[in-house]
């Protein structure tokens, strides 16, 4: 039952940031059980020798939206209005189940080849991506996204809660679920009310997209003569662990009431670059407390489900606006991508760092590559140097989901042709 | 003699930006004979089957130091005060002609398996990056970088007369050399004139670092009452070619200096993030109708050498950064990396564009991927979502540098057995 990791470096990604040079990892029923020296007794059934690579938490992907990688790179360099209107929202009315199906298994594909282990997905026929998790081998947390459907407002709410039945907690708790108002401008006060008390009762998580651009936070001024942040705080919502898409334009005292109430801001740095939506504060917001955490968003707006470019972006962007070199550090950035997002998921317990009883949840990175030469700092190399395509082996809940770049339990080609195929029938349908 | 890539879909990157599907590109003695329809009576050499595969003009990096590589990673998160005095200076003080040698080559190596064929590096030793350029098989510009020596100024002048009587249209045409005061800040009014005059006595043109930070804008207004592109015109220095690295703090006015006298600036966007630097106003001086290049600068401030990283960067920020979704869009930022470059380079009436009589610099990038499908638009993918790991083969002048990812011309682990070797031995030295 047990495996071995021999040979390697570790980026623990714990409270002290702790590196281990030429270590071992074991793990036994997918739970990590040693890290460190060389266990000499202990016979593993299986070894991987991890010379020239580094060991991490697998990445977490903490907002985004897989369906949409069917319209990657379909409706670039347009205006938000129009991209929208005329491009997006049209061919999302006109989304399959199995459209959904296909093109979420496109994004765990991506996001499994490039060292995500767990995405936070918001988007609908939720169910064929729990579909796509389970047969992956992926973890998990399925969200619901919902725009208040004011004829019917208690319907999608009602699959939220199917969602969680079916769910939440399964196989072996790699799949959860948590409940996902899209956002104060496209519910009313009174939906992200239920909402709340839909989480509060199942005893989850919200998922919502808060203050992404200047717009809506101009409008609601206009509505609510307050920011969205402190409005949806006026209603209670945040009396429910709350996990907040984008937050771009906040000012202190949207700050000031996201640590009151330990909100969990998700930074999107590639999304709100190429749609035009701002820089977020992220160094403020480490600064007060807050876990910023990490997400891709969806491929129509990345155009990637790419965590290590994610990652960097993170890293880089912070330091030219603040005009300050020493702006979300390497090491921040990596926790942003690792254990905060855990901790904006609810499961910083399991996942999220590599430690002793933790879900063994982690990637393989070969550094031997010559633009990871020469090797001078490892948590350098990975959040300025490193690429996707450096993650050689996917571990998650200690099965092997990737081995050497080869993917084990996905049909690459399959996905592939599927999902163009699809694609195709989508935007022709 | 002939070669032949047959079902290739071409990015051509031609005045008109035309793109052909399902083509053919055919290749004689290194130069580019015809671009579409097969040839039914020509019997080529050796025929390359492009399916699932894009070929476009190979990358240009306008502005680097590649033998920094070495100090890659070394030195990160640091203010920039502390990074160059405390880290980089010492460092460079001690760097031998074969730390040079090896570092140059790692960056060849990196740039090539991304989709390179050709840059402009400025550092010195450059006969060790000629020599690393012949045998690698790379287009080069070389420039020694001055910075003015008040105790001999003509030493560094006479080196690079030498470096050009050596290197310039050396290897068919492969290598040329311009000459390169380093900034208007470490070179006297005098010596850039100087600079100048033997640029123009020898027939080439000037790369120099200008308006980079803030602080440099500054300090030229409180020395010469003017910016550093005022006071660069005003001593009449862009009366030869010139290409400026960086332009990040230019006013109005100075783009007007830029457009009247053909200046040819270089956008360094990760660079310029990493330090702290700022952004350049891209899509103003696109609009103003100068040709803006791109470059990554050097590995220890990037800290890659990879310009598919680079292209999106410069896609990516700008948008941002003017809150314009349409700012620097997809074919514009391929633009700057390909044929804005070669002008640059004042070499754009042989390279940048893959077009019938220009020379047979090109790369092949596979599209048979998760992360590039769908396929909805080819530029969108190759700006937005395609990666350096994504080039599958290089030519230079009809040659192959790399073929199926495998280095054709660099011995891969040697290269990274002795850049990792010099570096530990640089930084103990």
């Amino acid at each position: 039952m047990g495996l071995r990791i021999k040979n390697i470096d570790i980026v623990t990604m714990n409270s002290e940031n702790k590196i281990i040079m030429n270590g071992n990892i074991y793990i036994e029923n997918g739970i990590i059980t040693h890290i460190g020296e060389e266990l000499k007794e202990y016979k593993a059934d299986e070894t991987f020798n991890g010379r020239h690579m580094i060991a991490m938490p697998g990445m977490i992907n903490a907002h985004t939206h897989m369906g949409m990688s069917l319209l990657r790179n379909y409706a670039d360099d347009l205006p938000l209005h129009q991209w929208l209107t005329e491009k997006i929202w049209p061919v999302e009315a006109k989304l399959s189940s199995k459209d959904i199906y296909w093109g979420s298994l496109l994004s765990m594909t991506e996001m499994i080849q490039t060292g995500t282990t767990t995405f936070c997905d918001m988007y609908f026929y939720m169910d064929e991506v729990g579909k796509g998790a389970e047969e992956s081998g992926i973890r998990a947390m399925l969200t619901r996204g919902i725009i208040e459907d004011r004829n019917d407002p208690d319907k999608k709410l009602n699959e939220s809660r199917e969602l969680f039945n079916r769910y939440h907690k399964a196989s072996n708790d790699k799949i959860r679920v948590m409940i996902a108002p899209h956002a104060p401008y496209t519910c009313s006060p009174e939906f992200l009310v239920k909402a709340k008390e839909l989480a509060s009762e199942l005893g989850t998580g919200l998922h919502i997209h808060l203050s992404e651009t200047e717009k809506e936070v101009q409008e609601s001024y206009e509505k609510f003569g307050k920011s969205p942040i402190e409005h949806v705080y006026n209603l209670g919502v945040f009396d429910v662990h709350t996990l907040a898409a984008h937050c771009v334009h906040v000012d202190d005292n949207d700050i000031r009431i996201m640590v009151e109430k330990g909100v969990h801001p998700v930074n999107n740095p590639g999304s709100n670059m190429k749609l035009a939506s701002g820089f977020a504060p992220v160094q403020k917001m480490i600064d007060k407390g807050l876990f910023v955490s990490l997400g891709t968003d969806g491929a129509s707006s990345n155009n990637n489900l790419n965590m290590f470019k994610e990652l960097n972006l993170a890293a880089l962007i912070n330091k030219a606006v603040d005009k300050d070199a020493l702006s979300v550090k390497a090491e921040d950035a990596l926790r942003m991508a690792t254990i905060n997002g855990a901790r904006g998921l609810q499961w910083e317990n399991q996942i999220g760092s590599l430690e002793v009883g933790k879900k063994a949840d982690l990637i393989l990175v070969n550094m031997d590559k010559p633009h990871l030469t020469p090797k001078h700092n490892l948590v350098s190399s990975l959040a300025y140097s490193a690429y996707g395509s450096d993650v050689d082996t996917v571990f998650v809940d200690g099965k092997i989901l990737m081995k050497n770049r080869e993917m084990v339990t996905i049909d690459l080609e399959k996905v592939k042709y599927m999902a163009q195929k699809q694609a195709m029938d989508l935007i022709t349908r």
